[in-house]
């Protein structure tokens, strides 16, 4: 019951974390802030290295399989619906696999049975036909749900891909589930919590009403599920996590039952590591472990985390470039008092990319400040030199809405663990947006009416003030289109796919963000450019659809910090954002924006015909915030600062800049580049 | 496509009907007023005995089986689940079955798996373990949903059976497809008009109205599958009825997909036999059939209606007092013009009484009017004395607010056909309500505190006004939970066992009626009666609870026409609806009450304690509006009287009064009995 210390919280300082669910209470009671360098770190065990040499063997038999080891056909993925599971259990840490074997793929039809057979059959599997009839017949999916509600200019502008990379044949995903409370608490003080929270919940039976009080049976349902899960494996989670194994085991748990029940495109982790630390830190006080194990523990959980993986489609995988997972875990920051959250086990996270070598999973993330330690930052741009494994986010612009407990959610999605959620939005292409304002609603690819029947431009040359205007209602036309589609896949998306683990791992009353995304900025901002400050004549088909563009003369590019054309791509994301925020939202969210395609930007390029600033049909946009490639001519500095430039508060939902750089650029060696001052730099330019 | 006048159409006088989905225009256009009497009806064929005795033979067997034949246990029934059914396929002249066999119960989960299981074990059968893991893990139910939601208020309110009769396990029912338009247009022009329904569907995604997109789609997707289902037994009714055993056998196929669908407690049929006869009328005129032939299609048609079956739970069955599927029938009334809608087959219909003998099913229910022709009038009575199998409802009444296509759903609950439908809602005990009052919401059965800690009636004896004030209040208290126990019902049924097939036989835009009921009203007017006008002194027992009361004196009883005890009988009606329509009703239904128990009324009585009237515990409740049995002493009109002060706009969902006559009781002979003049002075006085 709460109310009482739990006999596994020995030696932890009591707060309001041991009277009610308060993980960042507890942390900030309770952790060791590291001040000191990485030599304390271990190098990986026997264990360790055996275990991932198999994990690397299972890897390559995969690569070699053709990306699929094999896949479930028969069992639905539910939180207790596989037998146990190992690499090799005498090695294993850390255990819990999605299916009863390594790198199975799990079938998970309630997102959308078809795209699960698709997944199946484009790897030469076959789903179950008594599988299909259940999920045909009986249980309706969210795809089908979500398909049965659209109106034929969704389904259009899903086809014409203004609108792109809708999560509505799988799970949504970007929810992160607080897996941390179950670790401190067990299973049984989450349920009681739950319960607690139905039993005072709303009690006037209108739908919204209704529909919080299922949700909430549900999360108890799920709960009992994931001690269920816990028994599989030989634990009892029902009760708190009493050592450190047994914290990064309780906490795997949480995430791992979340995988098994949702398949969405990021499956994010949190921010674990500060938390995790504080049970190593009493043990190795206690002498219970070495620093050996500790690293151990850590080792064997991200290898865990480097196995996550979901059956996907071709176009999928074309979509994401790959088979990506976003198992994004969130490092470092501050707390609001200004000490850093910085642990020892920040390090050993990071150690693992040395220890198991680099990989994109789970993506690394500090939360960096200004005011980290010195030595952690040193040795993150050591890492970062060395593996290109590392996101960085801005820890110091994100506090100040956040506070110290939030955590990143696939590339740039920042929300409070536990207390915020998001309803993913994928993303309207405003390049072809503008294209669309130039032809009236006429697809420049299709060749058909997609957009509404604006009258297009005329003449030969186009004209700034004629573009703008004509720009701007067919943005206010697709920001309309882009919500209310949104609005139907998590209308569906709470109907027939809820996330009822994740959700479980949250407090009741969640702030709800809805989420949208724009993709096609950089291209957007320059050929607004090109029309305002060069000479841009059309090239029509014989239909008179402009298909092509002529450029005379030259004209200021974002990406070098000239504010001629920066100022238009400001403008362009307060209008849009804006745009959005006129519409009802699905249960009252709070729309935001993000500036994010890390990968989709390819395929967005593909759909994306000739832009007036010179870009061609098919060449890919700039992923996220990122200026044209090649654009940005005035060197590194200039570059962030045009991007830096964006207000986050009108694209709060985060803004990407994918940035390489040569170490020689910032400097004459890797000594002066790992520097305090040259990344402080940086980072301040990115704080503006 | 709608505006073409189709072929099977031809000798139809067009009309708006034929540009467009209105059942009631084609009626109006082209039915064919019958004034003469029952002379030309015809005796059953050598096909409808021999048939009809194998029907007999099956219900015996099914009798002596313990009340159940054969259960299905492993094949869900939806529309299409099943291969052809017959009885005997050469006799046949209308076919289809629930199952591949007559009297074979089908599986109906959706509602709920717990009782699905429950229907089949309490009568030997075990439902598929398969089945019940798919309704289980993958497939939720409606009765899932509902206690998922349920307050502990709401399932103690549940359990002391306050509030009784809850269709939270089951499908809810009382929703009349309009099965006319399945003949009427064939299943490709409804298809078509649904999907003109859907693209011109309000395009605000708020739940409101994607809950609308969605729905339409699924009943597109079922009239798919009634297409199917006319396609298993070799029919193609994708295009209109050609012919009257055509329209008959189209007709049916849309009420079966229904059943196979649903199983609420009452499955009504609407008002078909005046549809039908137009189609008689023209084959009969065409020379395609005879007399004989046309009543056997009805007969036929009536016996399918007959085997009409659902599994069920003995406690169900006790609720109401067997194995009712009210599949009602209203026949008769009169149109807005004023001229009958009484046609050949509305004798035809009656006549299946005479023909197949006598049965409570269908429902046969005269729409009785002073302006029905004496004929049919004469007709009526002489099959209701021979047959004890008709009922009757004031057309005269609900055509005010009806018009002239409406029909009775179950016993009482009117609604316009394809029009409107009613969200049932079973029936808040107020005789109980009144003990409540009095032991301040401590149930005097189970001695447990149920409704709110109110003051509880003080001293000896009771006192009118104080009474009144605390009986006011706890009306209020259920009053409230009532409604939001019947959102949450309706609520997890449209989310988890819509009524997909129904709904596509009626209109986009339905009016919802949120049907609440109550029992106990003689009970309580007589209790309230005797605490005003005699003396009534409280027994109470060891806690202090009042178990019994003691009157000294006599006291006006309801059932006399005595405005001093039915003025209260008024008063509570009005009062109670009142105070329903204080409270947000599930999707801006509106809310009706019916004072309605025809078999239930046994079960409440066994629930509810002694009450002030005399009355003991565990004694039934009077049914419907009736006064309690044997305190009518003033006489039959009397009788009536007192009932027919409820005003039926305040109780519109219907009022019911189960009325036994020996002919004696209204004049010399049955000569007298039947005629108009009788029975007329008592519609007159019901019309009051």
């Amino acid at each position: 019951m709460f109310g009482e210390f739990m006999p596994e919280w020995k030696g932890f300082k009591a707060g309001k974390w041991s009277a009610g669910v308060n993980v960042r209470d507890f942390i900030l009671n309770n952790y060791t802030p590291y001040y000191g360098d990485d030599r304390f770190l271990a190098p990986p065990t026997e264990a360790t290295k055996k275990l991932h040499s198999e994990v690397l063997d299972l890897l390559r038999q995969e690569r070699e399989a053709g990306g699929v080891l094999d896949m479930d056909t028969k069992i639905v993925s539910t939180i207790t619906s596989h037998p146990a599971g190992y690499i090799d259990k005498e090695l294993e840490k850390i255990v819990g696999l999605q299916t009863d074997k390594p790198l199975k793929r799990s079938l998970q039809p309630f997102g959308g049975i078809r795209m699960a057979q698709a997944a199946c059959s484009q790897n030469g599997y076959e789903v179950d036909p008594e599988i299909v009839k259940i999920f045909t017949e009986y249980r309706k999916t969210h795809n089908q749900g979500v398909f049965d509600a659209y109106t034929p200019e969704m389904r259009l502008a899903r086809k014409s891909a203004i609108i792109t990379g809708l999560p509505d044949a799988y799970g949504r995903g970007r929810i992160i589930g607080d897996y941390r409370r179950v670790a401190l608490y067990g299973v049984d003080l989450l349920i009681e919590d739950k319960k607690n929270q139905l039993a005072t919940a709303l009690v006037r039976m209108n739908s919204r009403n209704i529909q919080i009080r299922e949700e909430l049976a549900e999360q108890v349902r799920a709960l009992e599920q994931l001690k269920q899960l816990g028994e599989i494996y030989g634990f009892d989670i029902s009760r708190p996590a009493k050592n450190a194994q047994e914290a990064v085991q309780w906490l795997y748990f949480g995430y791992l039952a979340a995988v098994k029940e949702q398949n969405g495109a990021a499956m994010s982790l949190g921010r674990t590591s500060t938390f995790l630390d504080i049970y190593i830190e009493r043990d190795l006080e206690n002498g219970i472990i070495t620093e050996d194990q500790a690293q151990e523990y850590i080792d064997h959980f991200i290898m865990k985390l480097r196995l996550v993986k979901f059956a996907r489609t071709p176009e999928y995988n074309a979509l994401f470039s790959g088979d990506p997972t976003w198992v994004t875990e969130s490092i470092g920051g501050i707390a609001i008092d200004g000490t850093p959250l910085v642990t020892k086990n920040s390090f050993r996270y990071l150690h693992t990319l040395d220890n198991l070598g680099t990989a994109p999973e789970p993506n690394m993330t500090v939360l960096w400040s200004t005011k980290l330690p010195p030595s952690f930052k040193r040795y993150c741009a050591a890492m970062s030199i060395k593996t290109s494994s590392i996101q960085y986010e801005n820890d110091d612009l994100m506090r100040e809405t956040h506070g110290d407990d939030y955590a990143v959610a696939c590339c740039v999605s920042s929300m409070r663990v536990g207390k915020d959620m998001q309803f993913f939005g994928a993303r309207a292409n405003l390049a072809k947006c503008l294209l669309y304002a130039i032809n009236g609603g006429v697809d420049e690819r299709l060749k058909i009416q997609v957009g509404p029947k604006y009258r297009p431009v005329k003449g030969e040359y186009l004209d700034f003030d004629d573009v703008m205007e004509k720009y701007d209602d067919m943005m206010e036309w697709l920001a309309k289109l882009y919500v209310n589609t949104l609005n139907i896949i998590h209308y569906m998306h709470d109907k027939y796919s809820y996330e009822r683990l994740q959700m479980a791992l949250h407090d009741r009353d969640v702030k709800r963000y809805f989420a949208t995304g724009i993709a096609g900025l950089s291209v957007v901002a320059d050929s607004l450019s090109a029309i305002k400050y060069a000479k841009v004549r059309c090239i029509r088909d014989e239909n008179g659809i402009v298909v092509d563009y002529e450029t005379e003369g030259d004209f200021p590019k974002y990406g070098n910090n000239d504010d001629r054309v920066d100022s238009i791509a400001v403008d362009i994301v307060t209008r849009f954002i804006d745009k959005i925020r006129k519409h009802h939202t699905y249960r009252d969210s709070v729309a935001t924006m993000s500036i994010l395609t890390i990968t989709s930007n390819v395929v967005y390029g593909k759909k994306t015909g000739n832009t007036p600033d010179g870009r061609k049909m098919g060449v890919p946009l700039a992923p996220g915030a990122n200026p044209m490639h090649g654009r940005d001519e005035h060197g590194a500095l200039a570059s962030l600062s045009s991007v830096a430039k964006l207000p986050w508060k009108y694209a709060q939902d985060g803004i990407s800049n994918t940035f390489s750089i040569v170490p020689d650029a910032l400097g004459k060696d890797d000594k002066v580049f790992v520097g305090d001052l040259d990344i402080d730099s940086i980072a301040e330019e990115l704080n503006d």
